[in-house]
């Protein structure tokens, strides 16, 4: 199991099949719990939504495109930026800017209507692009006995 | 906002950083909420897990990569191909079929050893690319109040 994995494999490539639109054009720290967004979906892929609208909770996959080409990062960090907080590992953060900047959010689906998806509590800046919507499942993406570090609290 | 999105946007392409083993050649039906699996980091990025073993969950993302290239699929599908469920939009799915293969799954973290992860609950077969690891945040990825259509209950 100590083998290193090739690091570019073919085809791991992305299509945006959507952006972001929230008139929010700086990553500036806002409650993002509040903001409302719309998702506009590719029109190619209006039917590949049919039916989401039963759920109340969707799970958007955003390219964090402002996190890219930002040069070499350190691999250990303070979460948040927060020099209070104990350094850690950048994978044991959710900053953007880690080895593939793909964001997942949790957010409430407000509306669909036809290609364009209303949500709220998605932390992206407009024009982000989308490269995935997946349906929030309880029971597969639910834990009720999570257990974290205290630092967590202080986020 | 009901411009089309370039599909192709510079840099969108994915580095594997790691690899999941548990022995699972073939994607058969399985309980795969028992399955043991390890994920190997590329060592590299050793240090970026440091404090990951605080946590008793993390989302792996994951590169469904058999289900590349295997030509047009329809818009909608019976969810896990269940002839009696009704047909919903493929992105109301969880299936690995879908614009962009990446799949998301929330596991326990039973272990962390270096760069390598021992898992319990990752539905990927042996060999799949491993694009991401982020820690579980139930403030951030739990919903307690989830509503889903009757038909997930007979998945």
């Amino acid at each position: 199991m100590g083998i290193e994995v090739a690091n570019e494999l073919p085809g791991m490539h992305l299509k945006a099949i959507g952006i972001v639109r929230n008139g929010i054009k700086q990553p500036v720290k806002q409650n993002w719990e509040k903001v409302v967004s719309h998702i506009v979906i590719n029109s190619s892929l209006t039917e590949a939504l049919d039916g989401l609208e039963e759920f109340s909770h969707i799970i958007v996959l955003c390219w964090m495109h402002r996190a890219v080409a930002n040069g070499e990062k350190p691999i250990k960090v303070h979460p948040m930026g927060k020099q209070e907080l104990p350094v850690v590992g950048r994978l044991v953060t959710r900053s953007p800017s880690r080895p593939n900047p793909v964001g997942i959010a949790t957010v409430r689906l407000l509306q669909r209507r036809g290609n364009i998806l209303k949500v709220q509590g998605l932390d992206a800046i407009d024009g982000t692009p989308v490269i995935d919507i997946k349906p929030y499942i309880p029971g597969y993406d639910s834990v009720t006995d999570a257990k974290v570090p205290s630092w967590i609290n202080n986020l």
